[in-house]
């Protein structure tokens, strides 16, 4: 397998975009990351796409030749593929653009996500979140996706002592960020206080321990790394890569307050990456609830089993801290459509690996990981990059 | 890129299966095709799923994580990955399972493909057809798939003098075809004259122009072919793979007559394979329309642009003929359960080169091709195997 590094990198504004379409935004990130990486569509040798709800929310399937060809990929019959694997949609489609790459079966590939949410009425959004879910046993039954993290918080609390504050301070964190991100949907800071007290979505969860709704598209472009100088000064490799799957269904699983596709995952990308936690400098994690993140944090490594919580609320994990986790603002306050946040996560890190992440910039940043999770952690993906 | 082989193959009946569910269609193939091969779940390493239309039509999306759940895979939190390109789903996801093993990244691994298209009503699977579409010039003013089909059929007729008989024909052949396939939708044979005095759906196709809606799954299983002996007397070959993107929209297309994706991934494919047409000895094409299979036999060389009309009704392309195409039955005859359908295709021509097609065996078959599209073409997908 070659060594692959990312040379451009695109993202558009995350939010209530009313003004633009599906099909817009994809394209508006498309051609942003081709100009960081001074190429053409000529270029391109493959398409991957990372997409959840097109079907339900916009009515358009097939979205992969769509956007091959209002990219103008078509007139050379590029190939475009889409992924889905719920809100992990993105992290899984640069996954296999990585592969594509690394294979060496194609040179230059654009791996974009894009998600348009709110063309839909809040009902098609509620049962569209919820698919990622084991429909028939859960969403069914009422099991909604905030419903289901409320269940993996209050266990998190009864095993570990989690308080709700200490979870508000996941959120009060990545909106501290997100204001430094001039693409973030939200940039207020908001106080913990006023995270606990929020409307109650699903107890212990309220309305500011949940990402929001947004449209919003991202893109990054890939080649091998023995001609990424020929594009970028700044070249960033891609070290690791892990995909692993999880039961659907909560009720199977073992543990409420571990994901273990997160764990396998993990285990598989730094295993390739040859690193471990304590190596990386930044990361960008998948808060779809502030629990995901807490939960996340202790799967990956960087703390302890029931030590996550605490270390958020003491600042381990802000800018300044000992591992900056979600300085883009994270899910909750960047923002969070669905298949477009992997890959959003990548430009991130590479933002901070380049140097480049302005306000947010994490010091000296070398080795920098992407966490992304469909639904409840049916799947996870986690990639691993280094400065090169 | 290492060689490749086909170990094992399964297979659902295909119809209206109103007992079944989806997940279980899904499980019901990969078990027959874990089955086929004599391995276990434990030896999978890596899962690729080709579905379109589950979030639509049964309202269950990440049906990766689903599938690989169910099958028991992720108590090693196998990788499982959904590939949607409309009805080239199945296909594609093939493709991507032949690259995880052909690039070194994973030994065994299983392709399925699954559909549930029958516990919808009409409108909402008319919708889900059409949104292979370029939605918002297509479908949104009416263009449903048989309307652009027989936009391309009417343009055909025009340049070639294609007959509505000839069309016909196609349907005439599959249907006789899918008599001697146990596993069809259709075992019943038709007249021309029936099919073009059917009930019109869109001028000039009439009911019998058009493959049914259908539940079914398939699975294959492939590993690297220098270990493929451990598992089969009997490996097939994948010796070529092509993909590429068309235009979505009818109206952005230089021909109506001829689809660029399809020149194309069978270009790619047949060079890969270092064949020509005329090496073909079966081939399995996607006939969702009569007219798709009469412009698919002319895009992949096995007839002059203007002759595979005449060249189905002489015979040429029924078993006995000189190429027999869709000895399945086809999409018309055995069922066209979208994300199904292309891996169900790779089954059928694994069954022709291993010799065990029983009454529709086609003599001494030692190549074959698959060939999948994606609504009208903005997807295809070309496959070439080798008896080994």
């Amino acid at each position: 397998m070659r060594e692959v590094a990312v040379i451009g990198i695109g993202v558009t504004k995350f939010g209530e975009l009313w003004d633009k379409s599906y099909r817009e935004l994809a394209i508006e990130a498309g051609l942003l990351a081709m100009k960081d990486a001074k190429i053409s569509s000529e270029d391109i040798d493959a398409m991957y796409l990372g997409n959840m709800s097109a079907g339900r929310l916009v009515e358009q399937e097939h979205v992969g030749a769509l956007a091959a060809d209002y990219a103008g990929l078509v007139t050379r019959n590029v190939p475009s593929t889409r992924i889905e694997a719920a809100d992990a949609s993105g992290g899984l489609a640069f996954r296999h653009g990585y592969l594509a790459v690394a294979s060496g079966m194609h040179d230059i590939v654009v791996v974009g996500g894009a998600e348009k949410m709110t063309d839909a009425n809040d009902m098609q959004v509620v049962e569209t979140l919820a698919s990622s879910s084991d429909v028939e046993w859960e969403a069914f039954f009422g099991g909604t996706l905030p419903a289901l993290f409320a269940m993996m918080a209050r266990r998190h609390m009864h095993e570990y002592g989690t308080t709700k504050a200490q979870l508000a301070s996941v959120a009060v964190k990545n909106h501290k960020h997100g204001m430094k991100n001039p693409n973030a949907q939200f940039r207020n800071e908001i106080k913990v206080d006023a995270v606990v007290k929020a409307t109650m979505v699903a107890d212990p969860l309220g309305l500011f321990d949940c990402s929001p709704l947004s449209d919003g598209a991202a893109a990054v472009i890939l080649c091998p790394l023995d001609k990424a100088k020929k594009y970028t000064d700044k070249p960033v490799k891609v070290i690791g890569s892990g995909q692993a799957s999880d039961m659907l269904a909560l009720h199977d699983r073992k543990s409420l307050t571990s994901i273990s596709s997160t764990v396998a995952a993990a285990k598989r990308a730094f295993e390739q990456a040859k690193k471990k936690p304590s190596d990386i400098d930044v990361a960008e994690l998948h808060d779809s609830y502030t629990i995901a993140e807490i939960i996340s944090i202790e799967d990956l490594g960087f703390s302890k089993p029931g030590e996550a919580a605490k270390g958020v609320e003491n600042g381990e994990f802000s800018l300044g801290g000992r591992l900056p986790i979600n300085t883009s603002g994270g899910l909750k306050a960047r923002g969070h459509p669905l298949g477009a946040t992997g890959v959003a996560q990548v430009v991130e890190i590479v933002h901070q690996l380049r140097g480049t992440a302005g306000e947010r910039q994490v010091k000296d940043a070398k080795v920098g990981l992407t966490h992304n999770l469909g639904g409840t952690g049916g799947t996870a993906v986690v990639h691993i990059f280094e400065r090169a």
